[in-house]
């Protein structure tokens, strides 16, 4: 049997935070890493090139989306995801739980597993944990999940463990199903809502199932922020400290700097190409609404010391201008020179880790997003 | 006065089509030469680095859109179109004629101009042949069209000579208001509806007033290809043979053949581009819906020979699920795939122009369309 060539790696340490990288035989991950979205197979409004050219080692997509249009079986027929995509580079994917909750129809939730109606045509799927891992490895993917169950926050306890403890069961049985594959991972997904207790209850069990990765999930779902970061802190102790661990749909780019000081090492999130699409850009200088009318007749870039091209070739009048106008271009620019700026904030924070000064790169990174905007022309 | 850089060289001549190049200080213009349509400032969908590799010596601007949105001023404020646009190469600008008489509300034309209310908020505009003469200066245009009137067909002769007298007294107003400007050119454009007499007529005033080039307009408006193609032999031999000729909003790949060898140098559509958002694909195997169900599992690329990496290198199974997910990503890739098709036949058009071989090449173009589509697998 082949040698297992996904690893992690660390590097250096400042606190809690870790950086270094996961190793897979389709390339390294830099951690702390950002993975941006490609929810259908691709990341919305990018070029595969792009995305790659900008700093991202691995992208992730969405087993829901992908499993109904344009299905699991087709893509695997195609050449498997990253083939199709054009993009082969590391892929993650989520089990499709957490947006079987949030997006289908008529779900019903048994120990088996979820059935549930397509939100695009009404068809009925069912999606187990063994389907799950299936679908994802139909699709070819590098980092899998766990199916679990994401209750909404606020919940009962009971609720909350109920759903952590079905999540248990059915990490099990992912593990078996996706049994042994050298250069690829399943992790897990710790659950519990809000509740300490049951938060520890599920990292330790998880632990003990020595997976290659954990993720931290049922988080960034509408609680304040200093929820998720209690939660984070809580489970840290109990996640091996030798696997990478991923905080699931997370988040801002505060989020992030406050998750990778309590150890987090990977993080996705729609937030930066989502608000591109909607003309909201993240920034060094926090973030900036293009559409307001004072950036109307400002010839300055967004930012002339971003890495990104983009951000420093075109004015901030002509951003506005495509914005207003709903042009493509726009949605394709703003999205770009967002996901830069994460991937230069996730740079940033490497740097930092490594040379032990992540609490001054923190301060320095929070006082240029408090400056705010340059003062208006 | 510096002499004027703005000039055009005829290399090859095959009957009674030529290839060559229009130079401009901001560089040459391979001609017969497509020019894709950069509407409010953005060839839609598309990065202006990849216009240009794609092989596009240069972009139209639509006066219509910019004076209403972001405002011709605000444009030259911002720097010019070529600077907001990160395009510096040669860009056209229509008259916004045309656009009042198919967007605005309200018309109103008098000898002085043509009054409108903008079809995005309504407001009042004025546009008089010295007005867009200036806003065509405020954008920085290479290449200037005189403001006329344009008649939708069928029309009365009596209509269409009206329009075309005015539009020839329009030329005049636009010459004085252009004046003499080395390194641009202005352009007058022949109308005259469907009436030969009228056509000849304009063109032999236009060609009095010893203009730097001259625009065939009011065709492709919905009149039979045959009809287009009359016109344009009817003009020809009145149009100064060592002046460029542009054939405004033109058109099909098979306008475009028939055209060049009628005499035409310079062509703009939104066709690849408008069709490229809809999932209509131009091809050497002529037109292909990609919304079509027979591609949802088909691994092959769309054209392998194209010279256009994303022709090559996406699945026409993936671009299919593109289509179908409204992803802008199937815009950006087929709206390239387009304009990539086009620049290669005009390449294509070029080389066989000037090998004296014109007549093979247009039959093996129109062999390749009529074949179709390569067969389902």
């Amino acid at each position: 049997m082949p040698s297992d060539t996904f690893q992690f790696h660390i590097s250096a340490r400042d606190g809690r935070a870790r950086t270094g990288f996961v190793s897979t035989p389709r390339g390294d991950i830099r951690t702390p890493a950002f993975m941006p979205v490609g929810t259908a197979g691709t990341v919305k409004a990018m070029h595969p090139g792009e995305v790659r050219d900008l700093g991202a080692d691995i992208v992730l997509g969405n087993v829901y989306h992908l499993m109904l249009r344009p299905g699991a079986e087709r893509v695997a027929r195609l050449g498997g995801l990253h083939r199709i995509m054009n993009w082969p580079h590391p892929i993650l994917t989520d089990s499709g739980g957490f947006q079987v909750m949030s997006l289908a129809k008529l779900r019903r939730i048994t120990e088996k597993g979820v059935t549930f109606s397509s939100h695009i045509d009404g068809s009925k799927y069912e999606l187990t944990p063994e389907r799950s891992i299936e679908i994802q490895g139909l699709l070819g993917s590098d980092i899998q999940m766990q199916l679990d169950e994401c209750v909404k926050l606020p919940c009962s306890d009971a609720e909350a463990e109920r759903a952590m403890e079905l999540s248990l069961r059915w990490a099990n049985r992912s593990a078996i199903a996706f049994g042994e594959q050298p250069g690829k991972a399943m992790f897990g997904i710790v659950q519990g809502g809000a509740v300490e207790s049951l938060r520890i209850r599920s990292a330790e069990a998880l632990a003990a199932m020595n997976l290659k990765g954990y993720s931290i999930g049922g988080l960034a779902v509408g609680e304040p922020q200093d929820i998720m970061l209690r939660m984070i802190e809580t489970v840290e102790p109990f996640l091996p400290s030798d696997k990478p661990r991923y905080l699931m749909g997370v988040g801002t780019p505060d989020d992030i700097v406050e998750s990778v000081r309590r150890g987090v090492d990977m993080f996705d999130c729609v937030m930066p190409t989502r608000a591109g699409r909607h003309g909201l850009a993240y920034s060094r200088f926090g973030k900036i609404n293009l559409r307001n009318a004072r950036h109307a007749d400002d010839p300055r870039p967004l930012d002339e010391t971003s890495d990104w091209e983009p951000a420093r070739r075109y004015s901030r009048g002509y951003l506005h201008h495509l914005v207003k106008s709903d042009e493509i271009l726009g949605m394709m620019l703003i999205t770009g020179i967002n996901l830069a700026y994460y991937q230069t904030l996730m740079a940033g924070l490497r740097t930092a880790i490594s040379q032990a000064r992540l609490a001054d790169f923190t301060l320095e990174t929070k006082f240029g997003w408090e400056q705010g905007d340059l003062p208006a022309l």
